[in-house]
């Protein structure tokens, strides 16, 4: 089976695909787009790539599943890191989608509005809706601090797809200016993820 | 299995649950908390409901799960809801994190900014988001409505979870502004949904 990851490396929704391929030992051929330049958005990349203009893009052959979680569901259909119960594989989805909804439109949005536009460039759509994300972000780590607090992975006794999507935004939140110290169960946890066989950091 | 829904009727999300119920001809007590009344936020049903503060959320016995997509996946593992064939299964939920990411925030936010808080009520910070959120839902439907060009449905020849995450609030589209006919794709699959054996209104 021929895979390759459209993706620009940075990309937190990048990382989750190849630590969920790292961790199942899936050889990943990687190609890089950079998304400041628009690379994304050419016509050829939305005609043959994603019409959504949009990485990471996992191609299986010569089909493509765009949207990270989905790419994740893939590669990891029939392993371990998908819950064989039916409730808990149904949790482990519920937290997929908490990450996409709750957590990654703010957690990873103001990394990238720090990091990669810069708060000098911000425009005031950017900062009327700041206050909003650092709030919504900060209630996203909270809930996750408390389940945390009683549970060692997010769903069951052991790591599933949900750890590695919300580890892979969670682990850097610190460059979108939330402070990982008010959260020590997801420090915790963090730890336990990177301490996982086969782990990888996000600039391998 | 006693499935109850802790829901709040007029929001697609719950409705998404209710539509796959009925198709699955599974039987759902319904339980209504009034959003406007903050009725999903009293520390009752932060402690016992949901610690997110949302509906819906289904209740399987004496257990939850938040995140309407993830519900729907919980009540039709194993049924041809959701596709046997691996890429289709991630297909689908591709779908279904679009939905979450891409279509909601935008699509149902606007139906909810128009129908319940209203214009006369909108934040400085809403009127802001409002233009970007207009293009956004607007390249939604069309990314969907070119897909369906092609597609009888979102994924393969037959319907799947994913045309009922995105039926939900599509077809509600107009309460948010949003012109249907200038989806005329989008328009004829509402009509194939709609037309399933099974099928349920949003207000039924």
């Amino acid at each position: 089976m021929s895979l390759v990851l459209h993706e620009y490396a940075r990309s937190g929704n990048c990382y989750k695909i190849r630590l969920t391929a790292a961790l199942l030992a899936l050889p990943l051929e990687r190609r890089e787009y950079d998304i400041m330049k628009g690379e994304t958005r050419t016509s050829e990349f939305l005609a043959g790539i994603n019409a959504n203009g949009r990485i990471p893009v996992l191609q299986v052959e010569d089909r493509f599943i765009p949207e990270s979680n989905a790419a994740c569901f893939y590669l990891a259909d029939g392993t371990p890191l998908i819950p064989e119960d039916r409730f808990d594989r149904a949790d482990m989805l519920r937290w997929m989608f908490f990450e996409q909804y709750n957590h990654e439109p703010n957690v990873a949005t103001l990394r990238f509005w720090y990091g990669w536009v810069g708060q000098e460039n911000w425009t005031d759509v950017q900062r009327a809706q700041l206050p909003g994300k650092r709030v919504a972000g900060e209630a996203a780590l909270r809930l996750m601090d408390e389940h945390l607090a009683r549970h060692p992975y997010l769903v069951g006794a052991r790591m599933s797809l949900a750890d590695i999507a919300l580890y892979a935004y969670s682990h850097v939140a610190e460059d979108g200016g939330f402070r990982l110290a008010d959260y020590p169960n997801v420090q915790a946890w963090l730890g336990r993820v990177a301490a996982t066989p086969g782990h990888i950091t996000i600039d391998a």
